[in-house]
C-alpha cells in the first residue's frame, strides 16, 4: 500500500505544475491536474456520444496521459525542439512494484502510438481542452489566440472531435449559464 | 452539439472556482477541477485494487461528482449549516437536451445517495483527495491539518479506503522522487 | 471580549473569499473585504452628498451588509438560481451572545428590506462598487464588462446613485492621477 | 459629480496595494483596501462597546485613514526610516473641488495628530487589525509573528483596545465556527 | 562575512516588492528583481554593441540601481510627487561595514547623476525594460500601455538606446521562438 | 537591430518561468529570472571580494548561464533523469545572426565546462542563491529545507563560496533591516 500512497502524492504533483504553453501565448494559466481533468471529461462525453468504444478505455487513457509530467514537466512544442524525454523510464519508475503496473503502462504506450479509436479519441480530447481555453480567452477579449486556434484546430482528427471543435467555436464561453438568468 | 460545447465550458468553470474549505484550514490553496483530479485518479487507483466493481461506473461518478458545484459553488461543512442547495434542479439545468443528460444525473444520484459499492468507495476516493492534501501540509510544517486529519479519516468506510488512507499517513510527501535521486 | 475577538476573526475571514461573479465574468477579481471597502467608501461619499440622511447608520450598514457570506460564501447570480441562505440563523450565530448583537442584526434586516433611504443607498452604493470594477477593466481592453454593464447601471435607483454612476461611465481609470503627472 | 468619480478610482486602487510589511515579515498577504476594511470594522465594534464616543467621526476615520497610500504607497517601519511623504499636499490633490473635501482632510488631520479619543481609539484599531493577522499566523504555525507581537501589542494605547488586544490573543482564529460544526 | 549575508538578504527582498507601476497601468506584474534582471541584461546586450564603454561598469552599475529600493520601495510617478527619499542614507546603511561599500555607493551615485556614458547607457536600459514590458502588453491586447508608450520612448536618450526602442516596437512578442517551430 | 530585439523578448520569458524545484520543496516560488538576479549580485558580490578573477566574465556567465531555459525550461534533479537537452542547439538558435552570438555562447560553455575560477565561483553563485533562499524559508518555520540544505551546502566549492554560505546560515533573514528600526 506504501507503494500506493507514493503513486498518489506523484500524481497529486499535477496541480502545482503550471502548462508552460501559456507564458509562451501571453495570457491564461492552468495546470497540469486541471488540464487532465478536463482532458478526461471530454473523454467522457465522447464516450456517450460514440457507440462503438471502450469508454473505460478511453476515460482512463485521457486521467493518466500526462501523468509522466510529474517527473518530467510540461514540455510545449518550443521545448520538444531541444529536450529528448525518456518517458518509458519515467513510467517504468513510477509503476515499479505496482499489480497494476503494466497495465497503467500500457495505457500511456497506447495513447502515445495513436493507432486504437480510443487513443484517437483521447488525442482529441487533449487537442478540445486547449481549444476551449483559447475560445475562451478569444471571448474575453485577448488577441494571440486567435493566431494559434486554426494550427489546434487542425490537430483534431475525428469525426465527433471536429464537430465538438466545431461547436465550441460557435459558443460563447457565458452562453450556459445565461440561459438561466435572463 | 451546441449543447455539448455549453457542458464543456461549464465543467471548465470548475477550474476557477477555489475549494472553500482551505481558508477556513489557514493553508492550502485547491481548484474543483484540480480536486477532480484527484478523486477521479484515486478512483482509478482502487479500481484496479478491487476485482469485484464497476471500473467505469467508479471513475465516471468521481470524474463528474462535482458538477454542480459550477452552477452552486463549492460549499463546506460551515456554508452547510446555513444553505439549502436543490443540486438536482441545478443538474437538471445542466443536462437538458442533452442525450446522456439521464446518465449523467443517474451517476450523481447514485454517488449521493452512497449505497451501491461504487459509491461507497468514491465518497472515500474524495475524503482519501483531501487527506492527501492535509499530510503534505503536514509535512511542510503547518499546524491546521493536524486537527482535521482525525475527523477526515474518520469518513473513511470501505476496507480499500482505510488502507490508502493509513498508508498516506505513512509515507512522507517527497518519497516518490527521492528513490531517484539519492 | 471573547465573543469580539471571534467575532473579529469571523469579518477577517472575508479577506479569502474571492467574489464569485468574477470568474463568471471572465476577468477581475476582489475579495468579500475589499468589495465591503468599496461599498463602505461610496456609502461615506454619498453620506456627504445627501443631506438628509443617517450617515452613521448608511455607513454601517454598508460596512457589515456582507458579513454573513463569512458562513454563507459568496453567491452571485447564478448560485442564487439553486441556492436557498438561512442568512438569519448565520447572523443569530454569529451575534449570539454580543451586547450589541441586535443592532447589527437590525442594520442588515433594514438592508435586506431595502426600504428606508440608507437601504436604498446603500443598495446603490454595492452596485456602484461593481459598476466601478466593470468600467476600470473595459478601459483596460476586456470584452465581457460591456454587456454586463447595462444591467447593472439599472439596479442603480436612487437620483445621487444615478448621476455617480453615470459619472463613473464618464472618467477613464486613471484621469485622478494623470493630472498630477503631467 | 466627475471630480466623485475620480475619488472613487483613486480609493479604489487600494485594493491593488500590497502591505508592504508582510514581505519583511516574510508571511502573510493583504490589500490596503482589506486592511482598512479590517480597521473599520474593528473601529465599528469599539463604537459599540464604547458609550462616548462619536461613532461616525471614529468609523470614517479608519475607513479613509489610508487614503492618502493611493499616491505616497504603502509605508512600513523601514521606509520610514528614508522616506519623507507630504500627506498634506497628497490629501490637497485628492480633495480639491470636492465640496466635503475639508470634512476629509480634517478627519486624516485628527487621525495623525492623534489627540482626541476618536483619534486614539482609530490607531487601536489599526494596530488590532494586525494583531488579528499576526495572531492568525502564529496559529498557522510560523515563526515571524512571535518576536513582533510584543512590539505591536505596546502600540495599543485605549483601555478598550487592549482588552480586546487580549482576547484576540486568547482566541483561536478557527473558534468562531468550530461551535457550528461539532 | 555576516556583513555580506545581510546585504545578500537585502537584495533578496527586491523579488517581494512589485513594481509599483503596474497597478496604475491597470495590466502586467514585475518584482524589482525582475526588473533588475532586464535591465542588466539590456545592459550587457548594450556593452557589446557599445565599442567604448566600460562594459563591467555598465553591466554593474544596472544590477544595482535598484538596491535602496530594498528600504525605500518602488516609487512610481505618482509617488515622486509626494515623497522625498534619501537614497544616500539608505544606501550607507546597507554598505555600512562593507569593504567595497564606497565601490558600491559610487556606482549608484553614478547612476542617478547619469552624467557619464555608462550612467547615459544605463537609464536607457531602465527604459527598455519597461518598453519590452508594455510592448508584450499591446501585443496581447491590452490598451492602457499605448498611451504610455510615446511618454516611455521619448525618455530613451542614446543612439543605441534609440535603435533598441525602435526595434522592440517594430518585433513581435513571439517573433522568437515561431521560427523554430514552423 | 531585429535580432536584438528578438533576444530581449526571449530573454523577458525567464520572468514567467516558474523554478520547478519548489513544487518538490513544497514551499517557495521564484521565476528563473529572480533566480538569475540574484545569482549575478552575488557573482558581483563575488568579484569584490577576490582579487584575481575577471569580473566582467563572472558577472556576465551568471547573468546568462539560465538563457537557455527560454526554449528548454526550467529542469531540476527529478527532471534531469529523464530528460536530455541539447542546451547548444538551444543556444546556437539563439544567437544565430547576432554579431557578439559566440560571445554569449562561449560564457554558457565555459559556465558549463566548470573549469576556470570564474565557473566555479559562478557555479557557486548559483547554489548560494539557493541556499538564501532554504535559509529563508527556516527562518519562517518551514520544515522541507531542512533536509535539503546539507546537499546543496556541499555542492558549493570554493573558499570563498563556503565562507559566504557559512554565513547564511548563521544570519536570520531579518537581520539587516532589525538594526535600523530598533
Amino acid at each position: 500500500m506504501k507503494k500506493i500512497a507514493k503513486l498518489l502524492f506523484e500524481a497529486k504533483i499535477l496541480k502545482d505544475i503550471p502548462r508552460s504553453g501559456y507564458h509562451f501565448l501571453g495570457v491564461g494559466k492552468e495546470s497540469v491536474a486541471e488540464h487532465s481533468f478536463s482532458t478526461t471529461f471530454i473523454a467522457y462525453v465522447m464516450s456517450e456520444l460514440e457507440s462503438d468504444v471502450d469508454a473505460l478505455k478511453l476515460i482512463s487513457m485521457c486521467l493518466v496521459h500526462d501523468l509522466a509530467e510529474a517527473r518530467i514537466g510540461d514540455l510545449n512544442t518550443v521545448h520538444k525542439q531541444y529536450l529528448t524525454a525518456d518517458e518509458d523510464r519515467a513510467l517504468a519508475d513510477t509503476t515499479r512494484g505496482l499489480a497494476f503496473g503494466n497495465s497503467l503502462k500500457e495505457l500511456v504506450r497506447e495513447y502515445n502510438e495513436g493507432l486504437t479509436t480510443e487513443a484517437k479519441l483521447a488525442h482529441d480530447a487533449d487537442q478540445l481542452a486547449l481549444i476551449l481555453e483559447l475560445k475562451d480567452l478569444v471571448d474575453i477579449g485577448y488577441q494571440p489566440p486567435n493566431s494559434w486556434l486554426s494550427n489546434v484546430m487542425e490537430r483534431v482528427k475525428t469525426k465527433t472531435g471536429r464537430e465538438i471543435a466545431a461547436a465550441i467555436m460557435d459558443t460563447r464561453r457565458d452562453e450556459w449559464w445565461l440561459d438561466v438568468t435572463t
